[in-house]
Formats: C-alpha cells, structure tokens, sequence
C-alpha cells in the first residue's frame, strides 16, 4: 500500500561514474518503508499515477528550489567521541588515544551520561542528512544499547558494535576487556540483547563484530571474533593500515600486514567494512578485492591521522569497494557532505603534488559524482542494505535539500556539482528514513 | 559617545600563535564604529564601569552559549564569479577560464544582472562571518560601482578593484580592455569614481590596483598600473606563481620569475596582496618579505588549480605576511571558516604526505591557532586596517557565535578549537561592522 508520495527533482547514484537527474519524478513510498516505484515525468504512466495518488491526498509537491537524493551512508563513526569532535587534532595519536580519547570513551559506564551524549549525536547526524550509520561504541553494553534505542527513537538506520580490547600492552588498565574470553563473550551477549532490544522494530540495528583495532586486541580475541562473525553471519568493523604506525605495528608483532592479519583470524569477509587503509600496500588492497572486504574512506581524519591520502581512483577502478565515513572525532564534523567535499579536494592534491619539486600521481582524480556514490551507493554496497538508491526496492531514505539560489541558465548535471559543493545541514529541508520525515524544516 | 557595549565570552589573535580568551568582557563600542575599551571581568573598573553603561541602557549580554570573536577578512573573491562558485572544478585551469568563467565575467556589462548577484553575493558572505572583503570587480566600472553600493549599503567593509586585462594572447575578443592606455585610463577614473561614490560614507570601499595577472596584461598595462599604485598611494592586488602554468608564463615571457615580473613594474608594494603563491621560489618568498607584500592563502582553490600546497607555516616563520581567501569561484566555497579548516588539514598533508612513499615535509603543520589569525589579524594587517581583533582602537567587526553544545568540562583553548571546527552560517547570530549589526539571527 503507498502511504506517501513525493514530486520533486530527484538526484541518484547509478555507479561510482554516473549520476542520473530525475526531473520531477513521482516517488511512491509504500507501508513497508520502501519506494514502490520512480515515475519519471516522461513515462506515460505518469499521469494517471500522480492523478490516482493525488485523488488519495498521499502527494506532496516539492517547491522548485527544492531536490531529492538519498540519504547519506556513514560508514564509520565513534559514538562515544562525540563530544571531543574538534578536539586534540594536533596532538600525536598516542596523545589523541591516551589523553583524550579512552579516558572519554572510559565515561560511558555512567548511563545517564550516555544517554545524553548519544541523543544529541543521533540528531545531529539526522540534521546533517545521513541515515545509515555504522558505530563503533565502547566495552559497556549498557551504553551501546542506549545508543540503539537513540537510533531506534529518533529514526536512524545504524549497525552497532560493542568495542572489543583486551592487549594489555595497548590498552590502559581502566578501559579494557578483562580477558580474551570476557571480550568475546560480551560481544556475543551483545548481539543476543540489542536482538531482543530491536524485536519488531522495523529499525533495529545490526550487531557488528568490532575488534578495535589489530593493537587493542590479543591473538585469542581476534580469533574468537573471527568466529563469531562466521557463527551469527554478521558485519565486521575494524580499521587497517590507518597511519605508519598501525601498519608498522603488525608487522612486527605478526610479520605480516595489518590486513593479512585480519584475513588470518577470519577478519576479511564481504561483510567487513575497515576504516581508512591509507597504507595498505598493493597486495593488500588485492586481498580486500579478493574478500570483497569494504574500505570506509575517511578523507578529514586521514589529512590528520593516515599520513597519506587513500588512492580512492586507484581502489573503485581496481574493483574494490569504497565507502565514506565521516570518522567521529579522528575527523571532525559530523557531516558527509563536509567529508565528500574533503575526499575530492585531497584527490585534486594527492593527483598533483604537494611542493614545487612534487609531480604528484597522475589518475588520483576523484570527481564530486564519486563522491557522491561513496556517500551513498558505496556504504550501501559495504552494509549490503537496499539503501543509498532513489529506486524502485530501495528502502525510502531520503533528503530534501533547498537551493537558496537561482541560476537559470545552469544543466542539471552543474546544479548537481554546485549543491554538493554549497549544501549544509542548513540547507536541508527534510530527512526522510524507512518512509518517515525524521527532521523537518520544511516550513 | 559609547553607544553601545556588549558583555561575553570573547577570543581574539594576538599573533600567528597565540589566541587571547577574555571571559565575560565588557566590549564597548563608540559613535565612530571603534571599540572603545576592552574590560577584561578582572579588571577593577569592570563593576563601575559595566553598571554605567547599564544604567545608560546601551548593554547587550550575551547568553552563555554564546561567544564573540572578530569578523573575517577575506583578502581574495572574484565577485563576478560568484553564480558559478562549485562549478567546473574538475575542468583544466584553461577550460576553467575560457568556457566558464570569462564568458561569466563579460555579462557584468548588464548592470541588472551585476545588481542581482551582487546583491545577494554581499549578503552571502556577511551570513558566513565575513565583515571585509578584497574583491575583484570586471572590467566594467557601473557594475564595479554597483559591488560597491551594496556593500554600503548591506555594511560589508570592501576594497575593490576594477580588473585590467589587455592582452589580445591571453584574453578573448570579448572580454578585454582596448587598449594599455585604456586599461589604466579606465583604472584611473574608477578610482575618482569610487571616491565620489563613497565620499561621506563611513563604510566608502577603497579602490584598489587590479591587474588581473601577468598573463592577461601587457607590460605597458603593468607599468601604468604601477604608476597610478605609486601616484594615489593605492593597495595593489593580483595573482602569483598560482600554478605550474602561471609560474611558467612569467618564465616563458620575461626569463624571470612572476614576483620579479610584478616587482618590475612597481606593483610589490607593502600594499600588494598577492593571491596563491604555491610556485614560488625561496627567492620570491624572500622578495615578497622584503617589499611587505602579502599573500592572500586560498587552501581550497589551490587544492584545484594551485598544484601544490602554500607553505604557511614556512612563510609565517620567515616573517612573510599572510591572511586567507575563499577565492570565489577558484574555491568553491564563501566561507573562511571552511578555508581555515582546510588551511589546517592541507598544512597536515604537506606535513605527512601524500604516499606511502612520501615522508612529507615536517614543519609544515599550522594549528588552528595559525589558522585563525590567518582569517583575522593577517588579513587585517595585509590591508592595513584597524579590523580583525577585539580590542581598543580596533574597529567594531565582529561575529557573534552560538555553541549549540554543552561541554562543561572543556577548557577555554579546547572550546575555541571546537568552535573553529564546528561553526558554520547556521550557528552565527550576530555580525556586526562599524559597530553595527548587520546580520541578526540573535531571535
Ligand atoms: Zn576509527
Ligand atoms: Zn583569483
């Protein structure tokens, strides 16, 4: 049954190359949150099915300065570092992790404060258009589930995962898995109680397996979530080659790279999503291609923390999978739209060098059209969820964005580039999720 | 005469390095657009002071979850460029020039159409936090004088520049000046121009020296601007070594670089603000220190056009003088606030590098600190105007900013880095110029 309607200017990824327009389509949302179906205006059916849909009053018409694409997939966000987004950006990553990072993610063992922090992020990725999120939370089950209610109340499509760090040699004595065995058990109490928790919801989030990081965990924890990621079938995150020093790190502890050591204690499956990668040798983006492993580009917190820029040309034209992650706090604004812009202008200068004597790596380019797919069709592929499409099956998770200028001479393809290049969370008039206006500014 | 006072939390530079907090200052502002007195909460006077202005009802507190900072400078916006700001930034700097942007600067001769967008140009950049501008203008002087209307009119602080490009090589039959003679002939009455139009008026934009760049003037029309520079003891604005291309021109055509070229014709001066910069040479960057002349930093154009990245923190050192641009429409973007935050991250890259080959070049990172006074104080001191502090004898621009989140354990240089990171046109609720207020979200 349609429920809603919508007739407006639509924008939607095809692939990480093509972007199609839309001209006043008729988009019909149906009870089970999906869109039923796109009707382009030159369809011939176009009419009658606007007509029958009007006669019902489920029509809404968007004013001309308005469009329509789909809401933005968020392919990894701290949940717990919120509140220091901004914070401690020039401090060395020891510093950033000891000072500043696990003594705040330490904090979340208070619910009320959890509570509190995690309403307030929730909105705001609503309020900065994103609508699928995938979290990383602490070790405190309590406070992860705070989160998913948060998501489920508020209208956000999230995965979730409980933090697992059990090294003793990288992990400070008061924020840190008791044991190995304790690590993985409370990630698979975990996954039993945010199911319970989401029973019936048609928002419940995904459990994800999340080793921290390949430093924070001992051999046995990565093994055992290796395993429970194959029992239960579900999602990985983790990061991977992030900064020299993670990748420097598993070499000498395993002798091999960070991503061989994933695979190794069954880590790498299609459904594992790896945040960042900037220094991932050839052979290791090969085995990521092999797996079908996904990486979550996160272009700010790499300008301060990947020393290097990801070669996200190179990747998406080898074949693997790319999607975008705003990085909360490593990055710090909550918004993909800031983040897309990011990715394009560090694409300009990883293609063209960085001091006068410096040719840079011709091919980098990225246009604000691959952009956009990583911030939609790409996390979507990543999370296997039919979302990031204004298409016929696609779950309705959409933004409504207002065009505060007038430029009538411009193509639909310009408008495009310049609304990607001007949008902000003030330009966005509504946030639809699973069919549901979840912000409104329409007025 | 005070004629009004505002009482808030406040930042403000102090050098490249260093950024004041004065918690809950008493900020008076008197008949003649000035900041009065700066009275810090400690101070003695505070109390008396603070209740004489209460008791002439001129005082204005701020709410807690507001603070005040100076207005920014923006030392580098085409305005005519301004419809097609996000446009064409995946073209080559020639495609960029000649199918877009020189075909978009010819329509100015149309003053309505200059009305329109200069109308809502102007507006634009008062909502993002900027209270003075160094423009280019066009060739033509109505529409340049019509910039320069609006500016009075909507109280945004300017400097303006009629462009002169004459060269029949480097610009097309369309668009160019006729003649060397006619190019600063046209300069020299836009000059008389402006002053007649200002004369009275507190705000009257200053004329400025506007060769467009080496390669769109012949040496006549650059020794002629150089004199009129001389003769009205004018500020001078133009591009340098912006790209390999234009480095290379200058090379091609005079066998020297672009910075002795200018210093040639008599155009660096301690009142030349040059755009770019990211091909010079250690022997131009030590020209520049020794003539004064500035450079306009425009992170987000230069990650499209500049083929590098300016060495900020390098130069600040050395003693260059630098403040920062959005360079509408090179740079997407009219705020500063998203050039600083990428004046910061691109600092970070060319600190780190690109590759994983790449070990960067340390040394390079600026802080937000940096960034900041960039944004401010340097682009106050490039112009040589009283602006961009809040302090005695500075004129009255200012931001009033909200901070939408509660953070009650955050230290005052931790809160200003958030805010920096964080802020956009949504959060602003008062900009004030000349001790006006000009922008009011304060409802
Ligand atoms: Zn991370
Ligand atoms: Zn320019």
């Amino acid at each position: 049954m349609i429920t809603r309607a919508l007739v407006g200017d639509a924008y939607t990824p095809v692939n990480a190359n093509e972007v199609a327009y839309l001209p006043q389509a008729l988009i019909e949302i149906d009870s089970s949150g999906r869109i039923d179906r796109v009707t382009p205006a030159a369809d011939p059916s176009y009419a009658a099915r606007l007509k029958a849909a009007e006669v019902q009053h489920l029509v809404e018409h968007l004013p001309a300065d308005q469009v329509i694409w789909p809401g933005f997939v968020d392919l990894h966000v701290h949940a717990p570092q919120w509140p220091q987004a901004g914070l401690a950006l020039d401090k060395p990553l020891a510093a950033w992790l000891n000072d500043y990072t696990f003594p705040l993610e330490a904090k979340y063992d208070d619910l009320a404060f959890a509570k509190r922090v995690y309403h307030e992020l929730v909105h705001e990725l609503l309020s900065q258009g994103t609508t699928t999120v995938l979290f990383f939370g602490t070790i405190h089950t309590a406070a992860n589930l705070e989160l998913a209610r948060q998501c489920m109340q508020q209208g956000l499509r999230a995965a979730i995962g409980r933090v697992a760090m059990d090294n003793p040699d990288q992990t400070p004595d008061y924020y840190r898995d008791a044991s190995a065995g304790e690590a993985v058990a409370a990630t698979e109490r975990f996954i039993h109680q945010l199911k319970e928790l989401g029973a019936e919801n048609p928002l419940a989030p995904l459990p994800v397996i999340t080793p921290r990081f390949v430093p924070s965990c001992s051999d046995e924890a990565l093994a055992g979530l290796g395993r429970l990621a194959h029992q239960y079938d579900l999602p990985i995150q983790t990061h991977v080659s992030e900064s020299n020093w993670e990748h420097q790190y598993a070499i000498d502890r395993f002798g091999m790279h960070d991503a061989a050591v994933l695979d190794h204690f069954g880590l790498l499956t299609e459904k594992a999503v790896l945040a960042h990668g900037t220094q991932l040798a050839p052979k290791d983006q090969a085995l990521l291609r092999e797996r079908g492993s996904a990486l979550a580009h996160c272009p700010i917190s790499n300008a301060y923390f990947g020393n290097g820029v990801l070669p996200v040309q190179e990747l998406l034209a080898a074949g693997n999978q790319v999607g975008l992650g705003t990085d909360i706090s490593g990055g710090y604004s909550p918004s993909l739209y800031d983040n897309l812009r990011h990715a394009v202008a560090l694409s300009q200068v990883r293609n063209d060098g960085v001091t006068t004597q410096d040719a840079g790596t011709a091919g980098s380019r990225i246009s604000m059209t691959t952009a956009f797919y990583l911030a939609t069709l790409g996390g979507a592929k990543a999370l296997h969820l039919p979302v990031g499409q204004v298409q016929a099956g696609c779950l309705a998770d959409l933004q409504v964005v207002s065009d505060r200028f007038t430029r009538p001479a411009e193509s639909p393809q310009d408008r495009f580039e310049r609304l990607m290049y001007q949008t902000t969370a003030r330009e966005l008039r509504q946030v639809i999720v699973h069919g549901e206006t979840v912000i409104d500014h329409a007025g």
